[in-house]
């Protein structure tokens, strides 16, 4: 067993990096010497796609933050699950590129596919995070001593089952409508933050 | 509530990828063999922007630096806004290569493009700092017990509010004048570093 | 002599980014509209060249952590040899790249040149980490006082030299088979990661 | 004055970002299938350049961590005086491509014109790091009190002016032969890294 913080340096680390490459993808456009504007409000999907990929990582990296921070020591087996998490955000940053090129052409196949494979690394993401939740939880012993029984399962019961629901449905969906199945995958993400806003607020009234 | 230290590596993760990829785009220009000298020389608009928007990220990390070391207790709407920050600060990236390819074209439209688009980007990282001092000012709880009263006030009543202004009148001011608009929108990050150096010695003078 | 934190936070930033940027090879392909799945499914060699790269950085970021965790000081001299070996790590990107255009054409010629550079990338990391273990090996007063002998021998006896035969037989094997050297580079890495779960139960029987 | 943490993060953060993007340009060349070998023996340049501006950030970074484990408490005119420093290292990666790029067609006015620009970042560095020794000199105060008088000039002397000499010399010199010219920026590269070792032997031997 080793002290958690170097862990802790890591995942930032990487955090940081993941959150921060997204935006590479948001560039100068091709334009005709005096239609900048133009082309600028054309990339509209890039600016959307990459809002709501921010908030995503953003979110995950708002639980990893709360969620280690319960956590004081930790065994190479949970380092391997970390990597896995950090494995299933890094694929954020490619299904992005998918959303924001096909709701610039807005074909339908396509968007269908985008949407799909955005959808698989969500549900991996809340996979792997679930993984993670359950590993500590069956071993209190990595915990923090001040930390109870109740914030124990504290991230156990909510969070990643729910939005594996979402997910899913929303890949289910896409067969018949983009449009719908597009707005799962947004719920989706939405509830996340919003869960996380719950979560801490549920957390700071019990102290 | 969390220890601040996390939020700090992360934020300080972020900066120094944001403030690095900034030259990436700093590259090798197409060049006739035997002409490389003239086709650097042709980058001078690159290599403005770059020192322009180095210096400008450079300075928000010297407030940001500052203020969060005179916090020692996070909560999970601090963390929120504080992605808010740094989300507003990603977007410089994607200004700054707006500013570079129009001041090697210098058609005047698209001049104005640009500088407005800096100005809005450099309007939201003010609004989402003033925030943040906002929020911290309302919650002393979250700071170090060996401030004063004075310092606590040290943040908010400067320097946002009248960036605000001067990044305003430059989007006003482009529209009839890119040169004076884009001379606004320099001042103002130019206003930044200045207060900086002045708040610091402020704060000198009093320890 | 110094600290062992910093060199444990650069090796961290350099791992987080070293693993990160691996999948910046990993973009939205070339597709005709309205036939993105079929070009995302050519895309496989590029996901599994991401795949093995990552879980082999990735791995050699948990022998790393693990060993800087037996340390507590650190000499110029080891500085410079880690340096040494996360120069070596910084290959891994061209050679993955490397891998994964090659999968694309199939040339028997190209995979062949491909294999053999991973190969030379990999049997440089492990020479450059058995330098780093001897060093330390031979400086015990920079190991925390609480190990035991057998833990000093722990990272020596194991991985590097085994690890280095089976890269010299891809290398060798290439020439007569690019399927059979191609999966003693995997064998390779798919060992380093198995001795990492073999070493750490076998301390964790230890303690 | 704050804590020298942070900016020890910062840096770090930095620093590990500029080495590891060097390996950026260290692509997968363009090939005709079939002759992928061929097309990498053609890359030396690109090899030879990032081997070298490897070595050089790895060795100021060394130099930098040495320097700041010296130093208990900073001021915001070391901080900003730090970012100049950085500023400084990130021309690097651009002068490395110019390198890389005219070392492949060996065109000598473009091969001078790179030489030239990649040893006015060099006296640009040196410049820098002399700037932030002599702040810190005239400092004593920022100090860790275990320090003793002799190790305050440990830096002062030593590096920056002679490697100016040489750059110095590098610019001069590549108006009449270039390969004379890049063999003293060469020259003041190695310079650089040897002087650490020297330094750090000279600073064992008296502890």
């Amino acid at each position: 067993m080793f002290k958690a913080d170097r862990i802790r340096a890591m995942s930032d680390g990487m955090f940081a990096i993941l959150i921060t490459i997204l935006v590479l993808d948001f560039k100068l456009p091709e334009y005709r010497v005096g239609h900048l504007l133009a082309a600028i409000l054309q990339q509209w999907p890039i600016l959307l796609a990459y809002v709501v990929s921010f908030a995503y990582i953003g979110t995950l990296w708002l639980f990893h933050h709360d969620f280690f921070s319960t956590i004081s020591q930790i065994t190479p087996a949970l380092n391997i699950i970390n990597l896995l998490v950090l494995f299933s955000i890094t694929l954020i940053n490619y299904a992005t590129s998918l959303i924001s090129a096909t709701l610039s052409t807005l074909n339908v196949a396509d968007l269908r596919t985008a949407i799909i494979i955005y959808d698989i690394c969500a549900l991996l993401i809340s996979f792997t995070f679930e993984l993670m939740y359950r590993y500590v939880y069956r071993h209190p012993e990595l915990k923090e001593h001040q930390r109870n029984a109740n914030e124990e399962a504290y991230f156990i019961k909510s969070d990643p089952i729910i939005s594996v629901g979402i997910y899913f449905a929303s890949i289910i969906i896409s067969f018949f409508s983009v449009i719908i199945g597009g707005a799962f995958l947004l719920a989706g993400i939405i509830w996340h933050a919003t869960a996380y806003v719950r979560l801490s607020n549920k957390v700071r009234r019990r102290a």
